[in-house]
Order: structure tokens, then sequence, then C-alpha cells
């Protein structure tokens, strides 16, 4: 099994996908592939049943078959986090225990819809922190896009270092740079312990968040390469050279980014790189059309034409290296 | 069993709360005895497992195990209507079709969150009617307050029109009197078949929405006993006399329905009436504190002062008679 | 000239509207015969251009127009606050300091739209505060139903407790009846100066939150009357006369407070008590079909009945009075 | 005089800043710079007094001001539109028609905050319309993410078939892709004449935009050669052309598009870039800290670095050009 998630937490968690047929069944083949796919590409854990995982359109017997699968093939190379949100404080400690047992390193929650104040904000954490108890590491998801709760920097001080069990922050507001900033600048000044900062939002300003100091990426994009070696060549001191790659990368990943379709787009590059058999969304969800297609056929000719041209590896390759493999 | 939910939904279809015990558990005792309240109080319908009733934040197996007893207490004296909006069409429908083999007369569904124009509000709906079938009798939920998600009058037209199974519009958009006004002029020029137009939003516009022409009262008030009676004399020809006991209500209805709060109040009148032993809410929900108490007793004081001048029974006479029953 | 404003401020600010004429021109006559109205009525004070004041649709020019009209009029007899909330602190400081000039008691400012965290909130009022300068005392609008800015009691204690110019807090946050009793309790603690509350919010649950120590009302029935009766009998120890009083004109003033309409039904109860001209509100805004009227000719006819019942003066012989007078 | 603007409007109509100095005057010999650096970078047009020119934190009579030295300066070279919005109809028409009077193009109009269905937003609309008359044209602004008010591409149908007067969609809802392939669509049916479609959202998705069928930008980004160069080669024939040289600047535009800091951060380009001589926003606006300067500094660095590389000019070349012009 592998480690509990900690404030050491760094490089790329990249946020899964959930594969379905073509009628929506879920698709645990796939998801081995998918698993597979991610650990081939060097990420350094992942985090299923997010957002991303379309985790609320799931039963909770496919959540708990799903996550029981991951956790099989990954058999503890690398950290797994579960999204374990929920209306209730109730269910959110019962999925989360049971996902604790099954092996997870950690779980990800955001504040419930609704939460206005700094103080409703804290008052709702914590009681989540107190029904988990110490011993479930906690990675605070702060994606006011999705959830209209807003958390500012001074909050998530105080939060992280009231409560142990906060180990790393989901950064996804956007924009936000400047609040990785002031994260960074609490710790630089002793106001609170180092904690992990991951950026999700789709990694659109990946290269400026990581030279104000964020840890790595959260997020799931269909370029989990890209993410990878971004981050190890940010941190092997060549911001310049990760930039480079990713902008290389920056036209799909703003394709993907787009709210609404961005997922539906992301499983068709799924599939078209030969790691998932369906694109198919749960509904309600959008599916893809002719012209949606067509654009995607562009921008992703565009990245191969430019990898290419830089004799770097190209999504095809990595496909063709999946189907050889 | 009570027959199926159809357009000729009339009277007072309470939204019953889930009573929960002092530590957060289902409190099927209590249920027992608030069911046989409603009933005894003269509902023509419950609705169960809706946001009042705080549905997100049971566990699946709570939630059938909540319908199941209602469903026995009732014993097809009353139509029951299991509330089964879920972000997921799959899901929704799974649910919808497990209540609706327990006995379930019909099924409420509101939109999911995030849809904006007329056209994805229908295109959620063609979906979530197409996967229900015909045999499954919905209530259209429209309580933008709550999903802001806005249907105009028209729109309303266009899905009744298109689809069968939809029965009853709930009414709860705040403020909705000209929409009433709107959806009945539609009927009377022909364009569409005569619906059930019930009303949710705490009932705080009854008696003009009656005058409006809706055919009852689809909410959750603490003094269902009201609701009946008001509905009653109105249907029998009395608007004045029914708007003036209504009036006499006022006062509580309006500190009832604030949002956030309400639910906590509502259910704490139900446990000082002898009807549910806790007031418990599930977490993360308010508890009442003791400037709330204090509100709270003043306010019933004056109802029950009030009914007392005008020679009616009033909130604690139903407490004693149920406690001698 | 009336004094500035301070924290002694106390009973009923009334919310002024905004005559227009038929085509939409400033009505400087009904506004004379409007001001007349509230002063007959006993009102402490009167506030203008605020959102029931139109004063979005208004001119500059216009605005100061119409300031100059009521301060005259008015003549220094009760307090004139003037709304002075605009997108840009540099407009909203000449236009303040204009109206300071011209004999305004003080301003009313809420917060800008988009404002999310307390850190924000803050930011945007010292900003204001700063801008202001010491010599004009401020209205803190809290009304987040409007601007979505939601301002916690603990931001309110730090941004009084900074700020001498702010004297009165308008508390019209709903459900907000605990943040009043926060608010209190942190002066019980000596945390800071004690400072005005005046509740705005269609005085929906006014003799709540008198009990929980507000000191009046700062909003805009058409029935001012009522407000500065119940303030009346409240303060001089009788709370349950004030609230009998109240309940009275609950249901109107129920109907009055719906959002969007409640302006138009406002303006037409002014029409009908002899005191405006014309119930036109500038486009866009609603306008009353035969549906509106009918309803409201039964709810007015209903109050007048409740009232004579009662041997209390009604909204008629006000109106006849003023014809008389 | 320039024409005015119908449905051939075509290419570039860039979104104008306004220029303060650094202590928030306006600033009219820098607005000379910058529309001379607008018309020598070959935009087609010109839009002054929107989102981005800070607009509502403008006096009615710097807005007049302001105008009148864009027109100007332009005298008659392109066309200029000019944003209209206001939450009153009586004041949109009153400062539309000055602006005709003095010789813009045209209006620009988004539906007031707060219009929920579509029939709320064509009920806006067509009081808009009717107002403003025959003779004023106008462009619709479809921009959700500050309106909250969201059209669907039916909607648009609607309105351009039956209004003459609106000449323009600017379409900056996102993701938008398919709303530009669905009024093409509408198009190719017949259902409607031809319109003009030009993109905002800061251009985030130009190229596919272009491929979808609209006629060009309406944006305002510090790059205006780019949005020329891109849309000139695009609709030579040059689609991968376009792109090729859109996507060297998509870092920066992805930058610039930040929503709140945006602003701040096109100004300082074009401070920078020797155009305007304050960087300036007017209160309540962000301030670039050290930490957004370098990241800046970085960007542009790496912009004009990809740019030499492929022999293109930078825009320092502008600047100097510029400055030695």
């Amino acid at each position: 099994m592998a480690k509990l998630l900690d404030e050491s937490a760094k490089g790329v968690y990249i946020i899964s996908a959930t594969p379905f047929t073509d009628t929506g069944e879920l698709d645990l083949d796939s998801t081995d592939r998918l698993i597979d796919f991610y650990l081939e590409n060097g990420v350094d854990g992942i985090t299923i049943l997010g957002v991303m995982g379309e985790a609320p359109k799931l039963s909770p017997t496919e959540s708990v078959a799903f996550a029981e699968r991951v956790l099989k093939r990954v058999n503890g190379r690398v950290q797994i986090i579960v999204g374990a949100s929920s209306p209730g404080t109730r269910n959110l400690k019962n999925f989360a225990s049971k996902m604790m047992d099954l092996g997870a390193a950690g779980v990800m929650v955001s504040p419930v819809a609704g939460l206005k104040t700094d103080d409703q904000i804290e008052a709702y954490f914590a009681g989540v922190v107190r029904e988990l108890g110490d011993n479930i590491p906690i990675v605070l998801q702060d994606y006011p896009q999705l959830t209209n709760v807003f958390m500012s920097a001074g909050l998530i001080d105080r939060m992280f270092t009231q409560w142990p069990s906060l180990k790393v922050m989901k950064h996804e507001e956007s924009p936000g740079l400047r609040k990785i900033s002031k994260l960074r600048a609490s710790e630089a000044k002793g106001m609170r312990r180092r904690i992990s900062i991951l950026v999700g939002n789709s990694a659109m300003h990946l290269p400026q968040e990581l030279r104000r100091g964020v840890d790595g990426a959260n997020t799931g994009v269909a370029y989990p390469e890209m993410l990878v070696e971004v981050c190890r060549r940010f941190f092997a001191g060549d911001a310049e050279g990760a930039e480079d790659l990713y902008d290389i990368y920056l036209p799909i990943i703003r394709h993907e980014q787009q709210p609404g379709i961005g997922l539906a787009i992301r499983k068709e590059i799924f599939r078209r790189r030969g790691v998932i058999k369906s694109a198919q969304l749960r509904a309600p969800g959008p599916v893809l059309d002719a012209d949606d297609h067509k654009e995607l056929d562009g921008l992703m000719a565009r990245l191969e034409r430019k990898l290419r041209e830089r004799g770097l590896a190209t999504g095809a390759d990595v496909g063709r290296r999946r189907a050889a493999g």
C-alpha cells in the first residue's frame, strides 16, 4: 500500500476520468488501461471520483467498484486520492472511511455549495475535519468556478493552521496566481507549516503557477505526459524549457478546459489515443458532433506536427507504444 | 395502493420532513408519528425525500428504508410522491423505478443546476422524460431560488404539451403570481390540456395563488392543518374565509420560510407539537440557539392566542389530541 | 439643516420612491407630496436614491435635481440620507460630496457586485472610506439578495471598529435574525462602540428584529404609518402591541416585498392613496396588469376591513386626511 | 464620417481601453496615442466605453469628452462603436443618440443583469430596440460571464429576425464554439439574413471561431497587430498560418484574459509598449505588484524571443517604430 498523503505531495497527481461503455455502463477494462496509461506516463498520484470523474452520476455501488478496481490495478505504486465531497457530512465520512480502508492515501473535499462568508466556510470544514478524525489526510479543493465558494488566502492559512489533517491545497481558483504567492508568503513569515499546493483548473497557468511556488499539478488533461515532463523540467531547474514544452500543448489545453464540453473532448482524446474504448459521458452530458470532431482533428494534428517539428514524442507515438506494449 | 398521480391532483400534498434521532440516525418511529399527523390533519398526498426531507444527506439505503416505511404506514390511503432529482439521469431512473415498484404514485424532479437557456432546460427534461418512460408520473418542480434554473410559462407550456407523463407543476418561483395566470391562460386558449398546479415556496402567497387558479399546495409547513383548511374553505367558495384563516398563520409561515434555518424551525415546531422526538438536522445544518428558541416561543404563543381569540383549534390542541389519541 | 447622521439613529428612516409622470419624466410635484406624506406620518429620516428610488435609471442631472427638491421640501426637519453606491469610487465620492454640500445628513453605500471574500469586501470599503474622508457619515447597506456580497457579523465588527465614519448598519440580509444578535453581542462584550442598526428587506421580520435589538427600520413600504407606530409602541415598551399592529399589515407587506414587481405595487398603492400622480416605473420595469390590480384591490380592501374592525385609522383615512389637509 | 455599422462588419474591431493619469484623471493625450496605435496596426473599427473601457467608472461628462476625442482623432477613418449599456433604457437612449450625433457608427448593448428566461431577455431588447428607433445600428453583446444572462442561438435568431437595427452579434459566451455553428446554420437554412458575428472573450478561441464562421474579432488584447494579422491570413485562405501566428501569442493572451486583473495587465503592456503613459485603473481596481510585474516580464520576453526566432516583428519593434514615428 502507498503511504498516506502528507504535505510532501509533489509532482503530478492526475485527475482520472471514469470510463463508460457506449451504453453508459462502467467500463472496468478501459479503467485498467487508463490507469496503466497514467502510470506509464509517470504520474506521482491519481485522484479518482472527482468532478472530472463524473462521481455524482455513479451509484454508491459503482463508486466503490471503480475505486476497488483502480486501487487493485495501482497496487500501491502511487498514491490514490478519492473525491469524497458530499452534501451531507455523514455520507462523506462513511464513504471516506471505506475508501481509506480500501487503501486510499487520502480524500479530496470541496465545500458544499451555498457557503458565503469566511466564517461559514470555516464552520463547514470544522465539521468535516472533526467528523473525519485525525487519520484521514485531506486535499482541500478550492474550485470556486464550480462551487461558487470563495476562500481567501487568509482563510486557507487559518484552516491549515488549525487542522493537521489538511495536507494539500488543490488550488483552482481563476485567476489565482496571487493567491499562490500569498500562501507561500505566509509560510515564509512562519505563520504556518509548509503545505503542498497542487494546481487544478486544467493547468491553464501551470508555468506561472510553478514559478510562484506550487508543488505540481492535480488536474486531468488528456496529455498527462506533458504535465509530468513540465514538472520534471521545472523542478530540475529548467523553468524556460518547462514553459517551452507547455506552450506547445497550450492550444489544446485551452480547448480541453472549456466548461461543460471539456470532459467530452478529453474522453474523445483518450479514445483516439487508444486508452479507453468509448468517449461516452453519462447523461446529462454533451456528445461531440461532426463539427466538434473536425475541430479536434485539426487541433490534434497541429499538436502532432509541432511536436514532430521539435523532435518530440507525439501523442500518436504514445498511443502506438501502448498498442505495441 | 393509491392510484397513480395525474392531472387531477388537488388539495394539500404536504412535503414531509425526515426525522432523525439526536445522534442523526433515521428515526422511523417518529416517521410513523409524523405520517399519522399528516393523515389526521387531512392531507391529500405526501411528498417525501424532497429538499425539506434532507434527501441528499441520506444514503441510498436509508432513502429506500424511509420510503418503504412511509409507504407501509400510509398503506394506500393517500398518494405518495417521491423526490427523485439527481445529478445523473441513470441514478434518477433507477431510484424512480424502485420507488414506483414500492407503491409511489409519482416522482418529483427538478432540473439539475447549471441549466441556463430555455433550450438547455427543455433538452434536460427531454432526456429525463425519455428515460423514465410513459408510466412514471412526474411532478415538475420549478424552484429557481434553489436551482438557479428559471423556466418561463412558455417553456412550461411546451414541456407539458410534449410529454404526457408530466402531470403536476410544482410552482415555487418567487415572485410567481403572474406565472400562474399565464399558465392558466394557456389552458383557457386551448393551447394544452389542463394540468395540476400546486404551490410550494412555503405557501407564502397561498391565498393569492388560489385566487389565480392553483389546485392546492405542495409544501411543508409545520401547521398542515392550516393548509388543509385554507384549501377546503377556498374550494368550498369561501375565499375570504380561507384568507382570514391563512392570515392568522402568516407570521409564523413567514418565520418558517427563512432559507437555511427554516427547516430547523419546522422540525422544532414538530417536536414541540409532540410529533417527532428530535428536531435534529443532519450536518451541515443549523441548530437553534437560545435566542432562536425564545423567538419561536413568542411566535407560537402569539399564534395560539390569536387562534383562541377566534375560537379556533390551536396547535396545542392538536398536540393534546394526538397525545390523547 | 438637520444634524449629521450618527450612531444614535433610531426609528423609521423611510426609503423613498422616485415619482415619475406617465411618460417617465421626473415628477417633482408628486415628490413634494410624497415627502409631505412621509413627514406627516412621522418618519425620523428619509433615504433617497436607493434601489427603491430607481437611482441607476436617473441621469446625474436628475439625481441632483431630485435631491435638491427633497432637501428643500424637508428643510431640515428630518435627516436625509442619499444612496451613493456607484461602480467607481471616484464617482461615488463626487456625488456624495455634492449631496453633503446640499444638506444631506449622510450617504448610503453598498458594496459593488463581485466581491467575494471577507478580505475583498474589507478592501473595497477601505477604499471608499478613505476616499470619503472623515466628515461624510456612512450607512453601510448589507443587502446580499441584490449585490450577492455577503458580510459576516465578524467582518462588520471589524469594519465599524476601524472606521468611525461608518454610523449605521442597514441590515437586510435574509435570513438575518441571528446576525443582529451577533452584532449586539459584540457590543455587549465591549468589542466595539454601539452602532445603529436599521433593518431593510421590506420589514418582513420587523417585530423579531426589534426584539433582537435593532434601532428601527430603513425600508420603503407603502404604509409608513405602520412602521412608525410599530417602532413607537415597541420603544414605549409594548412589544406585543407593536407586533399586533404589524401582523395586520403583514399580508400586504409580504405582497409588496416581491422582488421585481414589488416596487410597481408600492407605487400603485401610493397612487391610490393620493400621494403620487402616476405609478410609472422607468424602463425596464414591470407594469401591473388587470390581474395584478384586482389582486391588489383585494389585499387593500382586506387591510382596510381589518383596521376598521379594530377601530384603527385606515390607509383610506390617511388619504382623505391628506386630501382635506 | 465613417458609414454606419451594418451586417458587413468584418475584421478587427478592437475594444479600446480608457487611459488615465497616475492620479486617475482622464488622459486624453494617451488616448490620442492609443487610437493612433490601433489605427497603425490596421484595425477595422474601434469600440470604446465597453467593459474594458471602464465605462461605468467615468462620469457622463467624461464619457462624452472621451468619445469626442476619439471620434475627432479617428476622423472617419474607421468605424467607432460606443458601449451604451445602462440600467435604464432612457439613459441608454439619450447617450446613444448623443454618440450617434457625434459620429459613432453604432452602439453596443448588453442585457441588464437579472434577466433569466428567453422571454425576459427578448422583452428587454424589444424595449431597447423600440426606444433606439430604426437609425441606430446595434451590436448585441452576449457576454454571460459578466452579465449572467444567457442567450441561446434560437433566441438570437429570433431577435435578429425581428429587428433590422441589430447588425452585429458580439459573441463572447464561453464555451461558445457550437453557438457560432448554430447561428451560421440558421443562415444556411435561410431562416434569417446573414449577420456579422465578431468574437470577444479576449480571443481565447479565435482560430476555432474563425473556422466556424465568424467575421472577426471585437475584443481588446494588448497586441492588436496579432488579431489583425490572424484575421488577414485567415480571410486570405491561410487558416493554418493564421493559427500558427495566433499560437505564438496564446500564452500571453491567456495571461491577459484573467478576469479582474486582466485589464491591469493589458494597460501595463500598453504602457511598456510606449502607447499610454500610465497603467492606472480607476478604483476599485487591481494594481500590479512586484510578482505580477516580474511574471509579465517573463511572458513578454518569451513572446519577443519566439517572434524573433521566427523572424517576425516584435512588440518592441512596434514600440520603437512608434517612438521613431
